[in-house]
């Protein structure tokens, strides 16, 4: 086949390919919201319809929850799944929309065009990449370079319940030599990245009960327990002044990153300050002793992410409460056993709780870091691919975050990711005014015909 | 006149006066929830309508807040200022009440009959307590025996922030030559008790914020400070292993009790033991070399009593919250400064900010410890009318908590003020199942009634 008719059919489509996307993205496809589930579904239906259109053997499978849609196109070389997902984030506060988020718009910006509307870079957007790949691909050869399988899940946005269970029965199904996913970001400015490794989580919540009733602070102020006081005392703790975290054995097992890695992650030239400055901060908060790309990316964190006990109201209130809550996740690296950890958090907070209190705790997730083999040839071949698109050279990075299927394909498909994505950090994903630059989007799909070209060829 | 058939006729009045006091209590008079403000001034009227049809010459006096409620009567004893406060706590959390808080009801209970409600002890069944004196005196002999200032607050639950420019406003109509304050309880079962010094309340909120937005953890955990861990390391300093403020100069000028005062305290035969286990506790929770009355009432602490920041609903979410609240009480004791001490507690936070982090305060009120002359032959009086009602002999005991308005009296009218009050430790004031006993509330009256007719013969 010829790469070039490809990329100068995907250029010459370009217009058509967005007002496809504008159609998908017109469709409110709110995960988490149940009013939206008819609009999920018609989501779903809108993408089947697309990848039956293509050529692909699709359906809309139902779940306990919403639909995932499976496409399948043989072809000559490797196997590939490709994920994205369908829904999107809720759009609240509506008043801080400059238009409708879903009526989306092509609006010239000082950095170019871009593509206004909720969903565009998460995850609609970047899906859609990898469709347009396929259809140039398929018009101009009449067939597909690689077998693959599309599957798209519409829970991404509302914690994935029913993707661990669908994995477990549709495993044979989606088994492939290598999953793709269309979730991530460039690294900066013209300089497109490949996720290679991601944190784990664990997330915990904590109740401390110590009088069995809210107190009055004047009748027993001086005498009883204040959970609060006990919570504030455990979780103070937690780092010390390095910023390392102080449960016990909680570094066991964390390896440094090669010399390799930490040399090209040096080479990334990350600007640390105008990551914080972003965000109105202008001193990294983590381990002393660490570069911010390896806190980011390679070592492990403790963060507090919600607190609340005794009275919160307007005006004040001088109550002992009875309770004290607080939840507490951990990111992890490789090497780092999240149920280990599990065990160790709750022994250290436990072996501090005075006499009179008690601990009840409630588990939200443990899945572990995942660090892919990029021994494999897709990974040399999407790096030269993307470095093709764009004009930095493309980095193999770490993601901070977990991107919870890459972890699942692995475990239960055997499956190491590609991860390559095409947003950008003012992309505002999650937020009011959402929008996806057309130039990622128009790079993105000539940078999976490249890859899915090459893999072909490999 | 003749005590005993005003005693006589407060015995047969019992259940009218009951009802009366349900009328009162169907109120949701939450001062601290501005929701709930017409309700407020539905019970200032209520009472005011009460008063009046007492022969009081009684008004509903506006503020800038909740309504102050006057009455006048004239008597031939010296003029007494009794004081009570008609606000009461909100209800939070509703679920854990047995029943609807507003809807009062008698009940028998192990203990004897008990009137459960909010308000039901804290204040408004106090309140009644000295009404239904008067009602009763009125009704036997035509007249009061002392010349009477009824004032009544509807502030007090949410830091009374029109009382000291109320008192300062209309002083002159309210100096009396002594202050008769029913908020207080008895000191034991069968105990009774008039309160001779009480503790200072300083409150104050802060709100600590990092990043100027709301951060996913994914993305900034390990670089971007989070206001929950700088608010949890703060706080969780704020005592030592020995239980004491570690805030500099918090004991400048707290003095010792007398000798003569530690023998008294020491004679009451306080049941520490009882006191915690009645709320499932075991352990004192204060300074470590002092005994629980000191604690409790020549002490002074510190307490959370609320904290909250970031997400804190279900489920879970890996965010890093752009800020963290947590709102402090200070109980003072004699010596001590409340305004010097707010300086002192901001200032030691302040100074253990990270650089990225500001801090905002709000003011929640300051009270100076009080101590009154017991000199004074009103409480000699009212020591041997509570010991002729109850089978224990009056004590004069310390109060840990707060009753800010002793102070404002003190200092803005320069009178003494007699605190003497039927509540029980299991009233749950302030918790959910608030009650009063009907027999704290039928004695009360009736110590009531001796106390007058005392002072007027003294």
């Amino acid at each position: 086949m010829s790469l070039d008719a490809v990329l100068a059919r995907l250029d010459a489509d370009l217009d058509a390919a967005t007002a496809r996307l504008f159609e998908l993205l017109r469709i409110p496809s709110i995960s988490t919201d149940p009013a939206f589930a008819p609009d999920v579904r018609r989501a779903a239906d809108w993408l089947c319809a697309d990848l039956a259109g293509m050529g692909f053997q699709a359906a809309v499978h139902d779940t306990t929850g919403h639909p995932m849609v499976v496409g399948h196109h043989d072809g000559p070389g490797p196997h590939l799944l490709f994920y994205g997902h369908y829904d999107v984030q809720p759009v609240d506060p509506l008043s801080l929309w400059d238009r409708d988020p879903f009526d989306p718009e092509l609006q010239e910006t000082p950095k170019g065009r871009v593509i206004r509307a909720r969903g565009a870079a998460d995850d609609k957007g970047q899906l859609m990449t990898f469709l347009e790949a396929c259809r140039a691909i398929k018009a101009e050869t009449g067939t597909l370079p690689c077998k693959i399988t599309v599957f798209l899940e519409g829970e991404e946005e509302s914690g994935s319940p029913s993707l661990v269970p669908y994995l477990k029965a549709h495993g044979d199904a989606l088994r492939a030599d290598l999953a793709l996913i269309c979730d991530t970001g460039l690294f900066a400015e013209g300089v497109p990245a490949i996720v290679t490794q991601l944190r784990g989580l664990l997330g915990e919540e904590m109740t401390i009960t110590g009088p069995r009733i809210d107190l009055h602070s004047g009748m027993y102020g001086g005498m009883a327990i204040n959970p609060i006081r006990v919570l504030t005392r455990i979780l103070g703790g937690l780092h010390d002044d390095q910023g390392r975290v102080q449960v016990p054995g909680f570094y066991d097992g964390v390896e440094e990153i090669s010399e390799d890695l930490a040399a090209q992650w040096a080479g990334l030239g990350f600007d640390a300050d105008g990551f914080l400055g972003d965000v109105g901060l202008s001193v990294p908060a983590g381990e002393t002793d660490r570069t911010p790309l390896e806190s980011l990316w390679s070592r492990p964190t403790a963060e507090i992410n919600g607190i609340w006990g005794g009275y919160t109201g307007a005006g004040f209130k001088t109550v002992l409460p009875s309770e004290a809550h607080a939840k507490v996740s951990f990111r992890l690296v490789a090497g780092q056993d999240p149920f280990k950890l599990r065990e160790a958090f709750r022994a250290w907070v436990t072996a501090q709780l005075p006499e009179d209190c008690t601990i009840a705790w409630k588990d939200h997730g443990a899945s572990p870091a995942s660090r892919m083999d990029i021994s494999h040839p897709a990974f040399a071949i999407a790096r030269a691919s993307l470095s093709q698109e764009w004009p930095g050279e493309a980095a193999f990075i770490g993601g901070g975050g977990s991107i919870p299927v890459a972890g699942h394909f692995k475990e239960i498909l055997g499956m190491d990711s590609l991860l390559a994505g095409f947003g950008k950090d003012d992309d505002a994903i999650h937020s009011p005014n959402e929008k996806y630059d057309l130039d990622s989007f128009h790079r993105g799909m000539r940078a999976w015909a490249r890859i899915l070209t090459g893999i072909a060829e490999s």
